[in-house]
């Protein structure tokens, strides 16, 4: 057993025969006279060895194991192995868009292609994945398929197996990456951007080029990037797009808003959500999905919706296909907030996205897609537009709780949260007003919404295309180690001196011309305790202050650019 | 770039396109819209990215890479791409047999295992070695070949390519692991047993195994385990041996040594050199490898000895099969100090070991092969053996300064060394005293010898054969999760009261017997701040005190064994 990281949030864990127990539902790890384990603290169990999630520290998603001498594998009937490299997580949120995205397939997606359990160019990844959570496969399942090998494993497929068997696996890696998540839900404190994120949109681009790749959606940023300066091409025409969600959260002026947005932008204008992508695939189902936005913390309470009867992958994926090149041609998004905004992801750079916010909830309370929009490197221009007019709103006061109903709460409490006009900051996962507000349907205001998206597009213009290559590379790049240094003795004029000489790193010239670039030339005598430090522009300089002919010289020399400084190289000494 | 680490000592990385550039003997990492970088430090040249040797911050052993925008892809006339996964590193001292084992052959195997990148059961692994030092092919080339899917590629090789070309790597792995090396060479504090190793007799076993594997060497230590107890087979005799070196550092009656080994031991006993590992596949290098015990600083200062046209990897294999089957059938090894003794990895558990030093020469000061006899688990019994009579050695002051000479130095020196008994504490790597009195000749003293091995094999006689496989479970177990814990309200006689009830943890029946076993409970009232907690014998217990009908409660139980505290399980409330 190999594991890396400090604590239970960054930790991550390769077993080599993990071992599960389907009779009392637990890992063992067995220990014999080839044993060996890293990187395991004493306190395993404070809290836990590593979570499951990309959701950090969730008490629900922690993973532990048993110890177990070998001589106990008698204690079952029969092995069962499972060859291979199997990833294992929780899925945390499987039936939502955004928690599938966010919270579980981009992760395991970085998690596989840190360990080089993917290769990137061909997506194949070499593990399988099995999901810890308990949940049955769920309406995104197929979502995950492409990043394993073989289709997910369910822990209930685990659990099927005999009582009196052990289930082995002979390679298992867990700990999730949590390196892209940029959201947290309100568990400790009221839901907003993680502080601590380092996504960049080179992540976001990566990832969503791989899945365009798989699902062979031409990746056409630059022909639409040319049609937006005005190059007209037949295929990929750019257009204005308008998200919604079909069974909660309406827009009821829906064609209003349609005309509007043509209006404004000047691109043909569609209507896109989740039925596009489901509609096809498991019509059955259609409207029964919730699109439930809260966490549940107790994943036993949810049914599953789809079983194994109707996967049909190759349907999926053609759904999934039309949907994204869909979205890659809208060059301005307005949707209502909701999970569908995940898909935000695929938009092309330049594009603009506003998100309309029903009645008394505060746009900056909820930010999940507004922080991916604003992810350095996506060069998204967002903006929020929010239902100020009470009168535009339609509440939904005898719905289920989750979806928003107050009729089972008291008469004073259901007054309180209809008197309110902006929803109080709360914690996860059920706040009855949040739940109220969020769910409400919205008659959008034209003439502020148009002002909204006029800025929003006017902005976007001004914005200058800024260059991300060059961005990365400045913001990355230390200068090299100076080429060629060497030092020679010399005696001019009866002064004794030493000259040193070297080149400029290889990668000097590729620092903006702007750039203070300089260099630090140290000097000491060999066996002498101080040394003489100088900073000069030039690449070759005769020192001679305080230099005794009678005493051999080390030097050596760094380069700075604009205050990135660069490995001293040690001379040679002279 | 993903990296993983705390500083340059224990960082890995792995890239996806790492180049290099042969005309500037350079790494460049290319930055782009698709770069991701994560876990480098912004201080990477301080002092270095990581360690590309086992032996940790050694100045000659850091890997720097240069930063460079992907359109500097355009100063070279044409890109060479080697495809698959290479693991990059520099061979320590790659002429020493001890080094290519401690430093390089084992923290390779044990990266690769814990990368991912080594199949144990087939012991193949798909990624590529790359050496970084410069070195050529060197003796023990071939020994690093079985890790390796193809060939080791030498940096020679990347340097060869055209000067106008880019080398660059579609998948890259560097930083080796540091947990099984044992021992510190001098750089910093006079060499010796390394206070941080984590290596145990599994990691020994785990490795040797594997190599025995590759190699089909019976791995027998059942039978002769048996044989040791009195029951003869026809194969695989157990035997005494005699490790000897054949160039320098003389045994110079080895004859009567030999006889006295097995009249002590009742073994036959049967000489073992390097020899027998090389004279047949390199006959024209027999006697010109001078062993060199001490590391060079400067690799430019060593000459190759072996080239591409004397590689026979089958004749290799061939010679050290029949070396590792003789080892493994030594019971007794008695061996000059020397890299030789690294084979005692291989021998079996239960086995004896003398090592043997020259005049002056103090065991305590140069202990590698000791500190690895005695790694826990390997279960050997060691013994120094320390010629005292200055008659009885043979020095050689004339000869070359890295081989013990010491007529280079001034008279006053050398009669310094040549009258001093034992050499002082030195730091690494040219003590003339050290090298004078470490190549010294010597005739073993019978008597003395006589007495050291007795006291060896009683000792290994008296020592209990331990049971390493509980051991191993012992110290690192702890006890699971209690399981089927609930909590029933109970009225008795008009008294309110909670019953707690609970199963033991799985793996409970497996820790011994006499380790103290008990529960801890918590009790809380919902609602409440403070709690009651209690340490139990029992798995059921009815609390009464201080609880009240009006409220519930929660409850967690955990499992004690022996001061290893299992995980709290929380029980639903009642």
């Amino acid at each position: 057993m190999w594991c890396r990281g400090r604590n239970n949030t960054d930790r991550s864990c390769r077993f080599h025969n993990l071992c599960f127990s389907p009779s009392s539902n637990t890992f063992l790890f067995l220990h014999g006279a080839e044993t060996i384990i890293s990187g395991v603290p004493d306190e395993r169990y404070s809290p836990a060895l590593l979570d499951l999630s990309s959701v950090p520290n969730h008490n629900t998603q922690y993973f532990h194991y048993t110890d177990v001498p070998v001589h106990g594998l008698f204690h079952f009937k029969k092995v069962i192995r499972y060859r291979g490299v199997h990833f294992m997580f929780n899925r945390f949120n499987p039936s939502n868009l955004m928690h599938v995205f966010h919270d579980d397939v981009m992760p395991v997606f970085y998690t596989l292609l840190q360990q080089g359990l993917l290769d990137l160019e061909t997506v194949t990844s070499t593990a399988r994945l099995v999901f810890l959570e308990g949940w049955q496969h769920g309406e995104y399942f197929d979502m995950y398929g492409w990043l394993s090998r073989e289709r997910p494993l369910l822990k209930d497929a685990l659990m099927k197996h005999d009582n009196d068997a052990l289930v082995c696996f002979d390679d298992a890696f867990l700990g999730l990456s949590k390196e892209t998540t940029w959201y947290q839900y309100g568990f400790n404190e009221p839901q907003g951007p993680l502080q601590t994120t380092k996504v960049t949109g080179s992540h976001i681009k990566v990832f969503t080029d791989a899945l365009l790749r798989t699902l062979n959606v031409s990746n056409n940023a630059q022909q639409l990037k040319g049609q937006a300066q005005g190059q007209q091409e037949v295929k990929g025409h750019p257009q204005a797009c308008l998200f919604t969600r079909d069974s909660n959260r309406l827009i009821l002026n829906e064609g209003d808003l349609i005309s509007t947005i043509a209006q404004v932008s000047g691109f043909t204008t569609v209507k896109i959500s989740l039925d596009d992508l489901f509609n096809s695939l498991y019509p059955h189902m259609y409207g029964t999905n919730p699109n439930i936005d809260d966490v549940h913390s107790n994943v036993d309470d949810i049914n599953p919706n789809i079983d194994d009867a109707v996967y049909n992958r190759i349907e999926y994926e053609r759904s999934l296909r039309l949907l994204l090149e869909n979205v890659r041609k809208c060059k301005v998004v307005v949707g209502m907030h909701g999970s569908l905004l995940t898909l935000l992801m695929f938009l092309l750079p330049g594009s603009v996205v506003v998100e309309l916010y029903p009645y008394a909830v505060n746009p900056g309370h909820y930010t999940p897609y507004k922080t991916l929009a604003n992810i350095p490197g996506m060069q998204l221009t967002y903006k929020a537009w929010r239902n100020n007019m009470p009168e535009n709103t339609v509440a939904h006061a005898d719905a289920a709780p989750e979806q928003g109903g107050i009729v089972h709460l008291s008469v004073k409490e259901q007054q309180n949260i209809v008197g309110s006009h902006e929803v109080p900051r709360h914690l996860c996962c059920s706040d009855p007003e949040w739940l109220y507000r969020i769910y409400q349907d919205t008659v959008v205001d034209i003439p502020s919404f148009h002002a909204v998206l006029q800025s929003a597009i006017t902005d976007s213009q001004n914005t200058h295309d800024s260059n991300v290559q060059i961005r990365t590379f400045e913001s990355n790049a230390i200068p090299g180690n100076v080429q060629n240094a060497k030092c020679e003795r010399t005696i001019t004029n009866d002064v004794f001196g030493i000259k040193i000489s070297w080149q400029p790193p290889w990668n000097l010239v590729f620092f903006a011309s702007n750039l203070d670039k300089k260099y630090e030339v140290w000097i000491q005598g060999i066996g002498q305790e101080d040394y003489g430090a100088w900073m000069l522009e030039m690449t070759e300089y005769l020192f001679t202050e305080g230099l005794n002919m009678n005493n051999r010289y080390r030097a050596w020399v760094r380069c700075l650019v604009g205050g990135k400084i660069g490995p001293f190289v040690s001379i040679h000494p002279c």
